[in-house]
């Protein structure tokens, strides 16, 4: 019986493709099989920075997010299809692993912060031997395109989705030091709202495509519209009246 | 008159030598001066990550931090001998920068998260070009290292330090649905306390070398003793009965 391949779950860093470790470089120039999330039409980011990397014998496999933007995301039904999706992604990677070949998930920023590869990891992990490969978060890679000094000494650092209520970003806000808000896209108004009920809208730094080309960098006070992509971030930095 | 040099601030990552960025790579073997903060008598682990990049013409300049172990941290001659040391730090650097040369700060983890370079930072970039090469954290080292999904969705991730009080941490982690307690070392009696209290303590997980040879990795229920390094930390993870 042929032993099972490993599991790999690879940090590729925020972006430029320079910001991957060694590591996840020769990770991925050795796996059998590299798997990356992708939407139907799109690569994806982990797609693109990985690409270069990749041995030309590996097979590629992509993980195609089910449609569902027809359906609520906080829907029993949209849990269920990405539910089901994760399942049918991890048996797929699983007939891979029983056949002894090594299988290397691209993760855009850190395998373990915020992102799909976890939800293949925990259906997996009990049964394949798998390693995990830190990445740069896109936060990192974020607050130091803006050469932005976030947290230090004994500062708190709260780490916040914009999808939260306003209320509960308003309270977080007031009570931490130094702050990451991620997932804006069209909840950037609400976010504006409650940096600027919390007494922090002046300390927000506005960052959109981090570490890639076409990067905006820019106090978010001084931002005029509420365009914004799913992956932009605010940064409000802790670091005040210190050095 | 010479166009000054560019500052940098390479993160070198959490203490595996391939966990450092292909940029950092490439920065530490192009610079003309590489600095790091060192204790008197050891160079410390950035030094040791970063040593063998670095060209042999590069000049190397080490900040060796105050003996100040007789002052107690709150003092403020605790304080003013390490403004001072930062102080001449810059003022040592910019030297160098003036005479058209690029210095390279190496910064364990990431520049801009909780280290001794952004005290330099502050005091050079608005006369200096400055660059910041993002790194991965010691947190995500550790939490890779156990193989532990961190957070996720909406998770709230609290970063605290265990030189907070009791109180103060265990408030916060009441109140955050993942969380990573940094600068352990005599705090981790207390830190455990707080864990116990805000029930916490069966899903906390102690990381001590996350990355490095002789790590140690278990349940924090199940350490007995209360030794951990300063740079031990303990996590927390938000993602719970989710797949």
């Amino acid at each position: 019986m042929t032993a099972p391949g490993k599991l790999l779950g690879v940090g590729v860093g925020p972006g430029d493709p320079e910001l991957m470790t060694v590591k996840a470089v020769r990770a991925l120039g050795k796996a059998d099989v590299i798997v990356y999330f992708a939407k139907a039409g799109a690569a994806g980011n982990g797609w693109t920075i990985a690409a270069e990397h990749i041995q030309t014998s590996a097979e590629k496999l992509p993980l195609i997010y089910p449609i569902t933007t027809e359906i609520p995301k906080d829907a029993p039904d949209y849990r269920k299809a990405l539910c089901d999706f994760y399942d049918k992604a991890a048996a797929n990677i699983a007939t891979r692993l029983d056949t002894g070949r090594d299988v290397a998930v691209v993760c855009e920023g850190d395998p373990m912060f915020f992102g799909s590869y976890m939800h293949v990891h925990v259906r997996l992990a009990p049964q394949y031997p798998t390693e995990i490969i830190a990445g740069v978060t896109g936060m990192s890679g974020c607050w130091s395109a803006a050469g932005l000094p976030m947290a230090q000494g004994d500062d708190i650092l709260t780490v916040l989705a914009g999808t939260l209520s306003e209320a509960e970003l308003e309270r977080r806000l007031v009570t931490t030091d130094a702050a990451v808000i991620m997932k804006l896209g069209r909840n950037l108004p609400k976010v504006r709202r409650a940096l600027e009920r919390s007494a922090r809208l002046d300390r927000a730094i506005y960052v959109e495509r981090g570490t890639m080309d076409g990067s905006r960098i820019m106090p978010l006070a001084d931002k005029r519209d509420d365009d914004a992509p799913y992956f932009a971030v605010v940064l409000v930095p802790g670091w005040e009246h210190r050095s």
